[in-house]
């Protein structure tokens, strides 16, 4: 005979397969994300459909940035969506960068236009535009600045989350009096952007600096962030840019100085985009789905009554509701199933494809017992809890998946980064990848450019941590100017 | 021999001269947006840069209004910028409506699309193609959907905020299964609209019925919520439509019904945008500036040091702390002005033409006496308080603040509606306008027409309140079918 606690984990007939992770990544992925209820394809190539419960995760996302953005003294605006086509040629290496994926408006009102108008890629230059507006002195610097918005980037092959025509982001555009302190800033948004990463989406993160091919168009130097995924292939989750005086001298951003002599500001910018939701997909998603981090969880918890005969059901749902409102006094959110014409495997299912961290089921036999069974989305570990001390019981819970999730997806990632030392070595890895590689490197384009082509794995970046000594370049066997991670990469 | 009390309110020579209220309305309202630091004027025509004084005013109104939105069972979800031209074409007269203003992508990615893809003026067609995909049954019904989003309409003439080529607004989207159940949601969200602006935004309005020939391009019945302007205009502040079946037809949004039969959905939108804060700024901005209601004022309080020697200074900066630490603790946003290079009376003139609530004056006799001053914004009044009672009697007056506000300017349009029973009446009431005329209207599109020739004032609504009995049609004299407020209008 099948004991209960059997039958709950039996899965019913569940309408929403998703391909296997260990066999099909890529199909999973886009499983997860459609049938969990994420995001949905739309009419218009490349665009995506940003779904309630994946929308209400982007909406976490940004409460908590967001905080942090302005707690760091930056304040939020809004500029316009398009930009004159002249704006983008003014800095010549940010028009090369973007003009292959612009979208052009030329018609509006019903007329040509006389200038073309594009669709922000990025907002360097309509924000600098006003920058050299609103700098007079050094004392409107520094001017720190925030925007949340849409920008379109005209992608030929597109994917869910992870690069869409159109997605959603915020971009920090600031100015300063010298060179030292954006640079001060441009590390210090890096930093923040790992603090979120980490402590928030349980994302571990490797932040180094960007090769000089991969940089940012139009600036000096580019930092990235970049997440292991677990299909060893690396996601840059965000980026920070020093831009040098290279916007501020093509758009005339300057300052009369203490000394009341004229000069260019020196700026920054960087971002954090919709892409990071794939990265929180695919670094803690499983066979059963996805797994949302608590902090930034749409939903916290689920509770699941497990209906028996009429009269006990009114007990079960007055125990249910009990329970939500406490978890609500306590802030979290928590949701009822209560629905009469699914089984109760069905929604286990489902809300374990969701990814809803912790799920709560009440029962007839729980009830005998004033106990709940309360059930982790990561372990999968079960257990029976007294109704006075279920509250409590999940806040400890919530927090201990939320650390057990960087601690299992740091120790993955740990796991899987190696030393190379030849290009041997660093091509069989990247053939079916094994991890991050890290290696020597002479600091040559050419020699990058000649890696890229062989391996199909680029230079994520120059990490700031110390992973060893290496003496020569892994590609051409030269003297190595750097160390650096190389990865096959989203 | 002055007093210190004259010195503080003596105005210095203040750079941010703004018309007078009184005598050029129009340029005191682009003065008090420009020079109250709300937003600049942008290089693309008729977009605007929304600075972050303006912002934060606009992220109040989102998060309260959000709020309301999902209390009341919607959820937000996000949608493509474009909008396929074919699509537009569905609903006869929804592109009627909308294809004059449309901003076009004719090329993208460097080549010319097949079809060209149109920004969104709106997102009825983009986003009920995605419903005519998710909804199958009546258990798929309601359909709650709402998204925060920019779009774009390509105006003639423009004026920041009131109407710009681009605005930033929130669109909900929902679907029914009865047309009473659409009619009940279309005049729910009309209500929550009026709640939302008459608590928060401390803004009187007039709801009721637009006329067949204002109403939405594509709706059943459009309803609106009217504001009166200090200069007599109206502004609509908010509008809710029920669509009926036109869009579900269009798109093929059909349901399983309980009895299998297959039916067309009904719908609803609704919208509030930027607009609103014209209608913020119309409404409470008096000859010194704006009038933030405190409810959703960016900045409630501004604490103003009274600089004297150097020693005393410290004692007042750290009183200055204290209160600013004390405020934060209610949840009240205080700053500190401790600028040395401008005089209190220039910060006095800065603040009030922002708008802040609520100024608190520390200077050396302040301190002497272990009092502060106490300045409300709405009527200039100023009152010393004992340092340990400052935080209750902001608490106090920031209330009462919001309350006068409203009421003030509730009894102003109450003074400013009257009742025309001629033509000749309505006409000369609306050469400079008067206010709003309530009058008798026949229902006649034509005679509607001719009225708006020749007054310049269109029907506002057919308002919910009864204004008394109108028999007869003040366009033509005959029979009235409605009761009609009529105003020129923003």
């Amino acid at each position: 005979m099948k004991t209960k606690t059997d039958e709950r984990a039996t899965a019913e007939k569940f309408p929403r397969h998703i391909a296997a992770q260990s066999e099909d990544f890529n199909q999973w992925y886009t499983d997860v994300v459609t049938k969990g209820d994420l995001a949905d394809y739309s009419p218009i190539k490349g665009c995506m459909v940003i779904k309630p419960y994946g929308y209400a995760l982007w909406e976490n996302i940004q409460r908590v940035l967001d905080g942090m953005i302005k707690e760091t003294g930056h304040q939020n605006a809004y500029f316009p969506l398009f930009i004159p086509e002249s704006f983008l040629k003014k800095e010549k290496e940010h028009v090369e960068g973007f003009s292959p994926e612009l979208a052009v408006v030329t018609i509006a009102g019903g007329k040509e236009l006389e200038e073309p108008l594009v669709v922000r890629p990025t907002s360097e230059t309509i924000i600098y535009s006003m920058f050299a507006k609103w700098v007079h002195s050094y004392r409107d610097l520094p001017l720190l600045i925030n925007q949340w918005a849409n920008v379109v980037r005209w992608e030929k092959r597109t994917r869910l989350f992870l690069r869409t025509t159109e997605f959603l982001w915020q971009e920090g555009h600031t100015a300063h009096t010298t060179f030292d302190e954006a640079q001060g800033e441009t590390l210090k948004m890096l930093g923040i952007y790992k603090k979120f990463a980490e402590e928030f989406l349980a994302l571990p993160v490797i932040d180094g600096q960007k090769s000089e091919s991969e940089k940012f168009a139009g600036a000096y130097a580019t930092y990235s962030l970049e997440a292991m995924m677990k299909d060893n292939k690396a996601l840059q989750s965000a980026t920070s840019h020093n831009l040098g005086q290279n916007f501020a001298k093509a758009f005339g951003i300057t300052f009369l100085d203490r000394d009341n002599l004229e000069q260019h500001v020196w700026q920054t910018s960087w971002g954090l985009s919709t892409r990071i939701i794939g990265a929180i997909i695919m670094t803690h998603g499983d066979e059963r789905g996805l797994i949302m981090p608590p902090r930034i969880a749409p939903l916290q918890v689920v509770i699941v009554p497990i209906f028996s005969d009429e009269q006990k059901n009114v007990a079960i749902l007055d125990a249910a509701q009990e329970i939500a409102r406490d978890l609500a006094a306590r802030d979290i959110s928590a949701q009822i199933d209560d629905r009469t014409q699914e089984t109760p495997g069905f929604k286990f299912n489902e809300w374990e494809l969701k990814g809803v961290p912790m799920r709560i089921e009440i029962g007839a036999r729980d009830m005998a017992q004033h106990a709940v069974t309360l059930v982790r989305r990561d372990t999968g570990k079960k257990e029976s809890v007294a109704h006075n001390k279920v509250v409590a019981e999940v806040v400890a819970l919530l927090q201990d998946i939320q650390r057990n999730l960087f601690t299992a997806a740091k120790e993955r990632m740990e796991q899987h980064i190696f030393p190379v030392q030849s290009f041997a070595e660093l091509k069989e890895s990247m053939a079916e990848p094994k991890g991050f590689a890290v290696g020597g490197w002479c600091g040559s384009a050419v020699c990058e450019a000649a890696m890229k082509e062989k391996t199909g794995a680029t230079i994520r970046n120059i990490p700031f941590h110390h992973y060893g000594t290496f003496t020569h370049c892994v590609g051409c066997g030269k003297k190595a100017a750097h160390t650096a991670i190389f990865a096959k990469a989203y």
